[in-house]
């Protein structure tokens, strides 16, 4: 029987939470060893049920354990940063949910600890693992469209935020296109050189007042000279709307949205068939237990993680000039 | 914390193997206890890295074992009927892969064993838990087609078995169109009442060598005045082809194929989508997770199995009467 | 200027008036010169406004025109096979509307008629020139398929005709299924040599009262080996469902409906797309033109018909078959 | 028999001549009296077949005949303003290929004799008749997406024109996109406020060298607060992708592309379907019909037509925008 690779958790809560679970229910040969949350008397029972002994208030406590290989950072945004420069100085592998930081100078002083401390860092992109994008991507590596000329992503969620939470979130820009500006640099394999973005409130008045947009058009330039563009909505009253298009010299490929069954029912009304999934948590699924097969895969097999720490810069740059083109009305290059 | 459900397993086969690794993966509240399997001593290492100590040779003495709620019959299908008497008379609820038996006598004695016994018994028809069929039956149910007149079903597999296994597999009907009798009862909610099998040869002469036919199309006649056709190949190139269709006076539901992804490539060839998943064990994933998902809910909760004994005499009947139907050239009443 | 193909039109009910406005609409090249109907009175109009000249009572009048070339007949089932001979003796190339007629000698005595005269002579099997099912038969024709081993076919009306026409329609397989029986030749190229028929009354029991049925499902067995199955229904309440299917060593070959429009609404109660097209006026329309313009096409470039007189003895003998079938509750060989 | 409309055609190149042959297989009411183009000569065999006797080199000589009711003006754009001026003041109805002119002095010089002479005027915007995009039109208006949020276009060529034909089609946004604008208008129903275009030379340097782009995504504003973008290019390896999508606060509204066919071959390298239709000719051979249809519908029932001289202008002044933001760099404001 192979040794277990010992996890030490920081930060349990809804998105933390999904994750204990997935890997509890897919990986045997890890070990949750530990949680860290400042919440940890809430967490008790559930950690108790799973058989996870170890509850920390402090994550420190975790860090100190040298059996920990490797931590999955789950707490807020705000202590991303900290946790993965403690986590590295700690000679810890890193897995950390999206965003780094939104502050540059910040992201880069954390990946500079990973650098030194010579650790794997996974940042939580999930969408690269979806069966959908993955293929897109693949196909485009393969050559299946020749060169790149226009990259087109469509991502719209089903329902909007509590707009408490759209106040903390950085904006549009930052808590939901960053996956789409993150997709758009996978799928073409090239850099975003400027950014043009034109949004509008048009789902929510309260979305306004809370200083963010509801619903956005952003136009990229790619360093390759390829053309994209990226559509949101936070109101998709269909569900879920998570699509892409990749086209080129040699053909286009798109990815339509999965759906819970292939199921149709032919009235006289008309032609019906499902609506896609409804949100994250049904269509990503599967990638949220993929990404975590990567990052496991990266420390047992001495890999590259697939996103990367210059992934989670790049796409902040992006969002950071993408705010910067809206408030100025213009056209934005990114610099670098 | 939950008390567990204490399983014991008969038979660690292919298939046997799959829903340990199934169960251990997704339902926390079971507890495998105990495997049993003539083969005992193969099993060891695998049983060991998942944690199974009780490995016996013997299934009596799994069946000894009064902790043991629930066995689980995976063994050879010749092995079925006595397995069920045997653990119904130990008092251990049952659930027992597909075909009972093939002999109607044997399959009676089976099912007499588990009514005296009044324990839970599911047959494992897995199929009526894929989530594109569970929905066409719950749309039947609920009167989306209206009165049901005809039922269509196409199920192809990808490549035949070896030929060893075709001459003790019952031949076609009783292989692999068994599920297509269970799916058109379990679609319209009617019996058969007669059926007429045209098959033939066309796959692969040795086939008909072995006895047995490779491509047939079966018509249904139904208790609720409804027509039905299976059409059957042994061998689709393009993967595992698993459809139906159900028309009535409403209106008409089908459920096409699942497939990998959503991906289409559009290039000067033509437009290309992905081809259907590969076999039963891609096809039938999650499946195979419901259906014992559904058992242990009904031992929780003291519920009526989805698959009842009732349900694996008729297809067998069915079959009876097909294969009498080929050999007669005619038609064939199903008698009760 | 080509010089003008000279026609003469028998029957101008509602099929024969839709051809004639095809006619003038497509083909610039074809002159209609007269039209034989015996309700002539009521066609003065609607012919003076298309420019039509000569309108006869007595189709002798039309036979004895020595400029017309070709005669289209369009007149009631009963006289095909009279207005064919007479036609022929009077060396007019001839198209002739489905079915040349319901009793075996009779159509063969048309057919020698025709022979005997040496004129072209082409059967209205429409749906042969329908795009899609076009495509089929030429992609199995060109070997797409690899060897034929299944064909389906899907041929339900959007609702039933009246009961007076059921009366006088020769019956479901005479009237509807005759269609699909040429179908199935067409698209395996392989004579039928056994039929079984199942049959009920399941849409309006008016229609069984007249002595017909209304749903039907038609076993096919072939000359080459292949299997086929037709299912038809009198009423499908979301349109014309014409769908073929062919099934074979190399693959798969599936035509869905056509529709209006390929818009699709994704609303909070599904993703909602086009019914088929309503009917065959709808469906078929290009095909009407397309059997007419190789008709003309044969007769200018002296080519042998798509559809000949043997295809439609052959699709009679089949039918015949399949109403015996159906009767005696057996499987029946086709005699040749 | 109603009596006949009268019509002119100015300018038969091979667009004018699909116009004619179209108007003389749909019209039977219509009366192709004139043909006047400036290659008179080589007109005469074509004319004379199709049976039109009057062919001037003069368009003078066309709209001095006080019988012809409109002009229909296909001659090259340049000369568009000038026809339009003469025929409106001649009194004839006027229908007019796109664009008017790129001159907004010319154009409207051009609509404010239209609305002097009081005759009807139609601009070619073909697709508004496009059997896909009139339904999303009419479904939006009917409110099936609620109010408009987002519009989304895509439009690409098969294969780019000669490089001659660039140098003089005044560009992308003039050749090819400005159907592309009228079609923003159309679908949303509010008029465009401000403009950003991003573009590229991608398919072929030699455009570029002609000072021309080949690639180009263009973001708009409208009036009533939607968002939109359009994607073009001048060559899609599989065909003429003409699609849009239309979402809003009660769902999305998508027009898929038309195929030849609904075949889908599956086999073992894939499930493959038609590529679009290859070309404006196939892809709107209806739309070019139905437009004439319109046309004349509105001068024999005193209606509005459904393209009106305002349309086209903004579509000039929306192209205009586009030009000037690639050349600047900038979002631009449309100024009226």
């Amino acid at each position: 029987m192979r040794k277990k690779i010992k996890i030490g958790v920081i930060g349990a809560g809804r998105i933390g939470k999904m994750h204990v679970e997935n890997i509890l229910s897919n990986f045997r040969y890890i070990e949750i060893k530990a949680i860290a949350d400042i919440f940890a008397d809430n967490l008790k029972e559930w950690a108790n049920e799973l058989g996870i002994k170890n509850i920390y208030k402090d994550h420190k406590d975790l860090l100190g354990d040298p059996e920990i290989d490797a931590v999955l950072i789950f707490s807020s945004t705000d202590t991303h940063a900290q946790m993965i420069i403690e986590s590295a100085n700690a000679g810890k592998h890193i897995f950390c949910e999206k965003p780094i930081d939104f502050d540059l100078n910040r992201i880069r002083e954390a990946l500079n600890a990973v650098e030194k401390a010579n650790v794997k860092f996974q940042l939580g992109f999930n969408r690269r693992f979806d069966h959908n994008f993955k293929k897109v991507h693949d196909m485009v590596r393969e050559g299946k469209v020749g060169d790149v000329h226009i990259v087109k992503i469509t991502s719209r969620d089903p329902e909007p935020p509590p707009i408490g939470y759209i106040r903390g979130s950085g904006g549009l820009f930052f808590d939901m296109t960053i996956h789409d500006f993150d997709m758009a640099r996978y799928l073409t394999g090239s850099e975003v050189t400027e950014v043009f973005a034109s949004a509008a409130v048009l789902v929510d008045p309260a979305i306004g007042e809370a200083g963010d947009v509801d619903t956005a058009i952003i136009t990229l330039k790619f360093e390759n000279g390829a053309l994209g563009v990226i559509d949101n909505s936070r109101k998709a009253v269909y569900g879920y709307d998570q699509r892409v298009e990749v086209f080129g010299t040699k053909g286009c490929i798109t990815a339509a949205n999965d759906t819970p069954t292939n199921v149709i029912l032919s009235s006289s009304v008309g032609v019906i068939a499902d609506k896609p999934k409804y949100f994250f948590q049904e269509r990503y699924k599967e990638a949220y237990i993929d990404e975590m097969r990567a990052f496991f895969d990266c420390i047992i097999n001495d890999k590259k993680p697939i996103v990367t720490g210059i992934d989670g810069l790049e796409a902040v740059l992006i969002g950071i000039a993408a705010q910067k083109s809206l408030k100025e009305g213009r056209p934005i290059k990114i610099e670098r």
